[in-house]
């Protein structure tokens, strides 16, 4: 397996941003959901579709961030994404959102895979996981 | 039919506020979903059975605010709501949030009653009318 | 002064929604908010420079809003954006959430120039006034 | 030192949720804050007044999660905080977040003092360090 690699591009907007004048710190979450949802279409898979047609949803089930520098409005930021692990029970990346040189904030995320409707643990389907091993 | 009156308070946490010090103008909306959401609570309705066992799904169709005086982190609102208008189709809100003697946002809300998977329009059931606009 | 004509594409993501399975009926004024701030950029003005360097921020003070249809994780959106009024004080915009053929939310949204700091009315600069009525 | 115990209750709605109808991963930081500032302020100490008056911020600085189970709509939540650590950067909290006998969430978070301005590291003041870790 050849490590998948990819990458998204999010601007900071008010929204985004607290009254301390930064990106508040959940909202770093949402620009990492942002680029994984967008590298499993890259890939062939909406969300929607897996969670409708196959009835399977992706939760992150561990997560362990560190905020090196906070990013501020009007930013744009850059969302990085490693694939580190691809197994049956779902999947681990290694995030980094970087603005410019610095990294802001780097996470390893943990992907369970799981039943739509009674969210319990299940197997990832074989095509998926084909799919998103290959090498590109 | 007399109007309803509820209240409910609401504290501004980071989550809620922007880059501009103040409360970010959208999030007002959730505040007033919370008090319409405890309101029905008050009556003996809870939205996720109102989902799950009715069918149904109470949605705002029209909204209508006026932004008066921005609120700050910290800052201990209380989000008032009347009734005035209750029908079949669904029924009409005057809301307003307010931090001490300081009116900071009114807003006239109509909410429709649909149906939870279709998403298309249906009759609001008739122990809700009943419930909703007897006298307290 | 010619009506100044802008579009900003959005995707849903799972932050988007709620558990109706639309988009959370506060979460198109922050799309419509990114339409705004696009088209301000577009015209070469940063929110951020506007308040550091300016010393003014643009608020929303009346907002009138429209929910036609729903929109559903994963939709492609097109958030529109017409000038209709551009006063010493603020302007107006006409805005339209689309999704293809759909138009799923309208907007009558009123902006305010204010003072960062005292947040009071102020006039919005020349350069502003001349730039954002310019024709394109 | 005695460890400070706290907890904190929130509500469950619809601007929690998401399409997979429960609650959005990033949002259950939301509620952690929500107690941590309650903590503060329970010691009497309001965020606003730390920043305004004494110039400075905490901010999260690393984050390790575990979502075990997911919370719904209407869910009634008590996050639970604990003080682990307490020194001159800052302190570390062990927070969990609860649905009854359940554990939904556990997370291990270290939070930074920061110059509001520089948002550069700045020792935490006597003052907090003594109130914050006395025995209640």
């Amino acid at each position: 397996m050849r490590r998948a690699h990819f990458h998204w591009d999010v601007r900071v907007y008010y929204e985004d941003t607290d009254a301390a004048g930064i990106v508040y710190y959940a909202n770093y979450l949402k620009f990492m959901e942002r680029a994984r949802t967008e590298w499993l279409r890259s890939r062939g898979f909406d969300q929607s579709s897996l969670r409708e047609q196959r009835g399977i949803v992706f939760v992150v089930t561990r997560l362990d961030v560190r905020y090196l520098k906070p990013a501020r409005l009007d930013a744009q930021l850059r969302v990085m994404l490693e694939l580190t692990r691809m197994g049956r029970a779902g999947f681990d990346m290694c995030q980094q959102v970087e603005s410019g040189p610095d990294s802001l904030c780097t996470a390893n995320v943990r992907i369970g895979c799981l039943d739509a409707v009674s969210m319990r643990p299940r197997r990832v389907p074989d095509t998926l996981l084909t799919e998103l091993t290959c090498d590109r």
